[in-house]
């Protein structure tokens, strides 16, 4: 069942720690297939080292385990709100990456604050607001899956144009157009996250930067008038 | 004698480089075996790339050697003393881990600022208080177990669910279930001191996360009531 | 045609990753012939791990392909703008590397803290200023290229002696005799800057090393009595 | 020609690029023999991984070549200065790690707030003024010597107790009983820079340890009552 599919996704769960995201097992990748309506998720707490493709759980869109052994990942229900509400994305990740995670306790939008952002996310990547308790007391990981689509929403963010966020005192989630792409997105999250940091350092005010500049570089690799690359 | 106890042991120990937590040999692992009230604790000064199963040293809750042709561990007071005094630890590690001394050194606890630190440590890292001139001079390595154990005591904090301290002015010493358990515990200090350190340059004021947020992240992982992971 | 500079340009771009100056695709090197007044730059968004010498693509002075079957990289105008006005350097590197992009970032020249940048650079490395929309929305980077050389111009800086500028909210480009002079520019110019960032940290204010020293420290390894080194 | 001294002083140099101490070519060690009252120094600008024992040059206490086909490190009349002020030393390293130059740049004493430091380094890491512009004018590698004894005979710090000075605007020289012991220092000092440099933007003000506790560690590991370690 999904042997593909599982096998993408648990290639793209090995890329986190290749690409020293994770810590232990503080991560996971999942991917959905839009016809058949079932997402594959990495387990909860297996090793990366003895993590296997048949290992993969699948779930359907109302997190029912549907085949699978192993439990699947305890963040698996803020997957499935994600999938439901942002109908175009097919992958999704989440880390405790330590840079993204910086400014998520911060509870700090990471700004748009040079070209390297701009090419691969069009405007701040958000902070959700704090849970309350109510929301941490009861089916806390759907609830996570919606304070972030509330992120989106209440700031009419475009979930394809910014396919990244920071849980507000916990880490980011990002997501994209297959399992690896939303690993794609994880990795410059990380790598802005650190830059904007320092920058900030240096400066603490103004290092926004100017919306044409911000225009220029997305649209420049995204979109119908995209020249870089190949075709 | 206590074989099994000595390999893990070393086993343990030589984590401490494959996860980056020492430079040279400044760091040292114990595991006790609490049928035989027996401690098995690295050789002083040996360099990790020469450390072999059969240098590891046995001694007695008393501190005194009861095996092994090399000297233990010039820290071998402070894990006696918290062997005694913690009675369900099995394993304890002490390192200079970079991070960790940052906070020890500028005499700060390492506040609870997100779910990476809640996953792990239910509540505040603690610091201790600076050593008075007599605890130094005299038995200073058990008096450093002794400011370590009143520093539990007197803010009521429980050595199971806090699996951490931290020296003033030196450095962290880690326990828990196994020697093994102690090493994880060192790496996710290590981790949790660098992401905090890096929120605190952000946002310097008001990082503690909301106790109902900390509750929620270590009883999902920790006691009766865990979800993550597998039965 | 040009097979040598070709596979010149191809190690020097192979160098990018392995001194971890680039993350995916963020970075190009490119050399120029300047009997034939041809150039040959890496190809646009193809990964290191895929690249072959035979990928690389000759353009001319004006930035015309000549010869090659893959887009030249994007950034391709502005390399052709530096050789032209530049007209001593045979290599030009660009990357987002994190400490020089932080300085670019937040628009600010890195200083001439230490020895350690005088043995290269002779002076302080320039951010330019921020582009205009005008500039961005028309040619952009072919105007990349001027406000890079406008920097020089009216700061009256010799190109030859500061073989690196930052471009304002993007990131650098160094320059050499050659495409690996060129690369060892930016790596160069990477360390320094995370040496000055952490300087201007401890030391915010007059941290401008003296003239004199400069002057020792660049013209100890630079010029007709440099002593540096064999002969 | 001292071939035994040749091969410790050469695999003394290669254990920089092992530690991640230098960057290209930006560091040397060197070694003496002071029955022979001659000097092994690694020639200048050589590439470590083109490094042979027998490209090591030999100089005299007056800094003449004495064997040797290639030119000695640019630095060497430091390392003579040294040599001759320092008796008890018998190995030199010089290098630009970058968290000690951090401290240098800024031109501020590595000051000892905790035990790692207390370990190697019995009170700060000082700073020599900066050098006169007549100094660096005239023999300027010299004179850096002349400036580092200055720094320790105004200080009346002795050199056996504290093996590692930060020139003003340049960077580290550390020295010890050997040219690996030497290494060793550089290495601990690199790693007490990077520690207290973070201690410092945590906790600006009065991290200097306590004496009684700078006393303990320093004796704890050094000197006629020492425990630490096999004997």
């Amino acid at each position: 069942m999904l042997e593909q599919l599982k096998l993408e996704v648990y290639e793209a769960n090995m890329l986190l720690p290749k690409y020293n995201l994770v810590t232990f097992t503080w991560g996971n990748v999942s991917g959905i297939d839009r016809n058949e309506n079932l997402i594959v998720i990495k387990p909860s707490g297996i090793p990366y080292e003895e993590l296997l493709p048949e290992h993969m759980v699948v779930v359907d869109l109302k997190g029912n385990v549907v085949e699978g052994e192993l439990n699947p990942s305890s963040d698996t229900a803020t997957h499935v709100v994600l999938y439901n509400q942002f109908p175009n994305i097919k992958g999704i990740v989440h880390t405790h990456s330590p840079w993204a995670v910086t400014f998520a306790q911060a509870g700090i939008d990471i700004p748009s604050s040079g070209t390297t952002h701009a090419d691969t996310f069009y405007g701040p990547v958000p902070v959700t607001r704090k849970m309350t308790e109510s929301e941490v007391s009861s089916e806390y990981e759907r609830q996570t899956g919606d304070v972030i689509v509330e992120t989106f929403e209440e700031r009419k963010i475009n979930p394809d144009y910014v396919p990244a966020v920071l849980v507000n005192d916990h880490g980011p989630f990002t997501w994209g157009k297959s399992a690896q792409d939303a690993v794609h997105h994880a990795v410059v999250l990380e790598e802005v996250a650190k830059m904007t940091y320092h920058t900030l350092q240096l400066n603490p005010h103004g290092i926004e930067m100017d919306s044409y500049l911000l225009d220029k570089h997305f649209l420049r690799k995204h979109g119908a008038n995209a020249y870089y690359g190949q075709k």
